[in-house]
């Protein structure tokens, strides 16, 4: 497992947020409008050439593989290819956690991409953000840690919308933290987790 | 829960993939394009301006919300908005599964969109993937339900790259079904998943 040093500053970082959050919210948009769009047949092939040059002007310069989870070494954090909270992956909601209490807290609002029941949160898409935010919390104590087991309880289903999740570790031994979280939305909660978590040998402090 | 009636025929499911399947595909390359790229800022700073203009050629007409869940008078489901395998969605990597055994069986490929730890899949993209094969293992006797309880068990980190997912019914108990099933790489099983789930009194058979 790679943790890359990528040593750039503040300012750098800063710089290249200002460059990628605009398009990754353009293509967020886009995501969904392919998904609601109700135009004709001609314009849905029109906007496909012109999605495919596009594509075609980024991928004349790319990295190989995935983009990987990189540190500065004074250890700011850029998981910037991160399926749930990615700042370049517009497949991210995306969802920021912030300290709540002994555990973190993330309020974020799922569109019409996170449908798996008619007008409802995918089931899977409940269980891919209280994932992440369970994670976070497991790291509260600054050691990365990775899910060992995680259960999911449906009392009902999500709304699409916005919704609540926050999550705290409830219980600790040796390498091992077990957390719990929920997903909420207005009316309360929708879905319970409780995962166990385990910190490996060979990670570095965050 | 509103299931949708839209009486089309086979002709006009073809001709509506025909048309979107391209332009989704091509979003789902830009996706992956907009993380990887490597290329000057203008570049970047271009893509978002024309990504944008198709946005707004694509919203000039579009559904209130959500895709939500069609079916045909003759039970053909088109749950083209679903985040797992909607044909209208690029976060959908997406999943097909087909009928294996007494359960069924989805071969799929992960690429950069879906990260978590470094080169490999987000712990919480394995339980979106699992959620929705194990969700159409439950169904497999012809009526829809709905995730009770589903708990995951990491077994080692999962591999960007191609994968399987498998699931079938172990257990049926009146309304209730437990589902078990696997999320495996070339060298074995990632994931282990286990699922309760419900048909619930006011779903029709599909």
């Amino acid at each position: 497992m790679d943790f890359t040093l990528e040593d750039i500053s503040d300012d750098e970082i800063a710089r290249r947020r200002a460059v990628f959050e605009p398009l990754v919210a353009s293509v967020r948009d886009l995501v969904d409008a392919v998904i609601r769009t109700e135009v004709d047949d001609e314009v849905v092939v029109d906007a496909q050439r012109t999605v495919s040059g596009v594509v075609d002007a980024l991928r004349a310069q790319q990295m190989d593989g995935a983009y990987g989870v990189r540190y500065t070494s004074n250890l700011v954090g850029m998981a910037w290819g991160n399926a749930v909270m990615g700042m370049r992956n517009a497949i991210a909601p995306p969802v920021h956690s912030t300290p709540d209490g002994g555990g973190v807290r993330a309020e974020f609002t799922l569109g019409a991409a996170y449908e798996g029941p008619p007008g409802h949160v995918h089931g899977g898409v409940c269980a891919l953000v209280l994932d992440q935010v369970l994670g976070e919390a497991a790291a509260a104590d600054n050691k990365a840690s990775y899910t060992g087991t995680i259960e999911f309880r449906y009392l009902r289903p999500t709304p699409l919308g916005q919704l609540v999740a926050r999550a705290e570790i409830v219980e600790r031994a040796g390498r091992k933290k077990t957390v719990r979280g929920t997903l909420s939305d207005a009316r309360g909660i929708t879905v319970e987790a409780e995962g166990l978590f385990i910190v490996p040998k060979d990670v570095p402090e965050l």
